[in-house]
């Protein structure tokens, strides 16, 4: 289902420094974690398209359950676009744990989402999953997110 | 599906030299690839839970579809133990990309991977997905999966 698909949106541009001293220790991860909170904020507002889509790299690739995988920018636009669009969509999400490499420049954040829509019969559907969000720092110094792929349970 | 839970499996001790300078490029995440496919191999052999296995660090967890998390060692070895007792059980993958951190401690690989068993029918069935492994050295210098992701498109 093309709706299930959508799961990690994002914008808010939070300069993340400092390098963690081991993975998953650190000021490094607390601040991947605000990011990925961030979006998750910018997602749950639902209005800006360019906001959410900026937190992902030029090249990320989107894995969505049960619809082939999103490539890239243009695309994920496309998808996020879609996804607004969807009578009574909602997304959230909450990361449960951070990790970022000493040299601060790779990170993944894992958690769990819930998006919400109108079903067929106009009645609220909620579908819950687990994520995991695969993270690179830019020339830049921003965490852009690389991939993003969730499931049922 | 339990079945179509299990994705990721293995063993062969691969000792993983040298960093990337930047995430993806050069001989560490050639290393990685090498690793994740030396576990496909042993999954897909299917003998040695222990082998298989022994890919996964002690924290590691595993988020299969249509199934709750499985998290740490003893779990997983119970996962593993039941998907190779599965009638007509067999596990492939093949890592179609591989990124590792600059300072070689972190790395990711993505790719496909098919499921197959006997169905209620006895008749063999197959689950074409795609997968997020997250992976961490250890003291020793070996890649260990630390969350192990996939879905179905």
């Amino acid at each position: 289902m093309r709706v299930t698909a959508i799961v990690s949106l994002v914008v808010g541009v939070l300069a993340v420094g400092s390098c963690a001293r081991s993975p998953g220790d650190g000021a490094g991860s607390a601040a991947l974690r605000q990011r990925d909170l961030a979006w998750a904020e910018v997602a749950a507002v639902g209005r800006s398209v360019v906001g959410i889509v900026s937190f992902w790299s030029d090249d990320a690739v989107v894995v969505p359950p049960g619809a082939p995988e999103i490539r890239g920018k243009a695309a994920i636009r496309e998808y996020v676009q879609q996804s607004l669009a969807t009578p009574g969509f909602r997304i959230s999400w909450n990361p449960s744990s951070a990790t970022v490499s000493s040299d601060g420049e790779l990170g993944y954040t894992t958690g769990e989402n819930v998006v919400s829509f109108s079903g067929k019969d106009g009645k609220p559907a909620t579908i819950k999953g687990r994520y995991a969000t695969i993270w690179r720092r830019d020339k830049s110094g921003d965490w852009k997110c690389v991939v993003d792929i969730w499931n049922t349970p």
